[in-house]
């Protein structure tokens, strides 16, 4: 199987992490990218899992070895990609999934460029999302209200992405997501078409 | 469902046909888009299927009122896709699939911008290409050397494409043809996001 990049992006509560759970077995040997980040852990967050916690000095060290694929600073903490798990899986044939930010994607498509799939996942309105944030019961209001004007700058970006999952129903999103994850394997790189079609016409 | 727009292009003998058939079960409401053509119809070919063959009359009829979507000049004979039934499926939600070259590719981008999904479908490599034409046995030597030169160019423009679908087997391009088309349905033109963005964050 060919290796392949998705990036997920969407607002926080639109089922992203739901959506890849379940379809986890329908979509090929893949790797989640974790982030790394020196914001510290929430409740119930698990390193390796939800993020690699590291230190401002350990982050900044990484930044200066050029260890970062993409990192950007956010409310003060440091958040990033680590570039080597990404290269080692991609070498593997796996297909990568990164779950970030607008601004996530755009770093990922300077780094990886033509190789990028990319889709945004959504719940069908602004309310809904609300409704859904609300029925978490995990964040304050206050963060809910952070969460849902997040989201109305973020959907404005949506023209950058190349698929729209509307999350209707999980078994509907997971059918999208498997169809957009098992297409992004078809998805070449000009340096990979580069050196398919010189093989290609050689044989 | 969405309408979606899937063009495949690939060298003749690539096997486009089978594989559009194979996955005709697995890929929701579709409409093929015929060619009309003012070239002789060969043998074996039924209008309307293969073709919607016209005179160069019609044809230029057809150029001067705008009912093209796409059309070019093949060794002296008109080539082009009727406007009217591509537009009336997209309407009714269809996801309509274009078997055409890399020149209508580019015309049909131009003409449908975003909303566009491209796939190339090709053999492993040339030598298999011309392997397959032969065992064919419907083209004469001059014809297959011709296809064969013709793929050398074709494949050349892999870059302008989404996918690529190299057909070891018809299992396998088939499966990468059903993820595609179905990735396709959530594919958006920048008009639909525009619109989808405007619902979205008022509902």
């Amino acid at each position: 199987m060919s290796s392949a990049v998705l990036v997920l992006s969407g607002p926080s509560g639109a089922g992203k992490s739901t959506i890849i759970n379940a379809a986890a077995d329908s979509i090929g040997d893949f790797y989640f990218s974790v982030s790394t980040t020196t914001r510290t852990p929430r409740e119930g967050e698990v390193e390796g899992k939800d993020y690699h916690f590291v230190t401002k000095e350990q982050f900044e060290e990484g930044i200066v070895n050029g260890d970062f694929l993409e990192y950007a600073t956010v409310h003060g903490n440091y958040y990033g990609t680590s570039l080597l798990p990404v290269k080692e899986a991609l070498e593997k044939g796996k297909l990568v999934i990164f779950d970030i930010d607008i601004q996530g994607h755009r770093l990922v498509r300077d780094a990886l460029g033509s190789k990028v799939v990319s889709a945004f996942i959504t719940p069908p309105t602004l309310t809904e999302l609300e409704v859904r944030l609300k029925a978490r019961e995990s964040d304050s209001d206050e963060v809910i209200s952070k969460r849902v004007s997040n989201a109305k700058i973020e959907i404005e970006a949506l023209n950058e992405y190349d698929f729209l999952i509307v999350n209707n129903s999980i078994e509907e999103a997971k059918n999208a997501f498997i169809s957009i994850a098992n297409a992004a394997r078809h998805r070449m790189s000009q340096e990979e078409n580069k050196e398919f079609i010189k093989q290609w016409v050689s044989q």
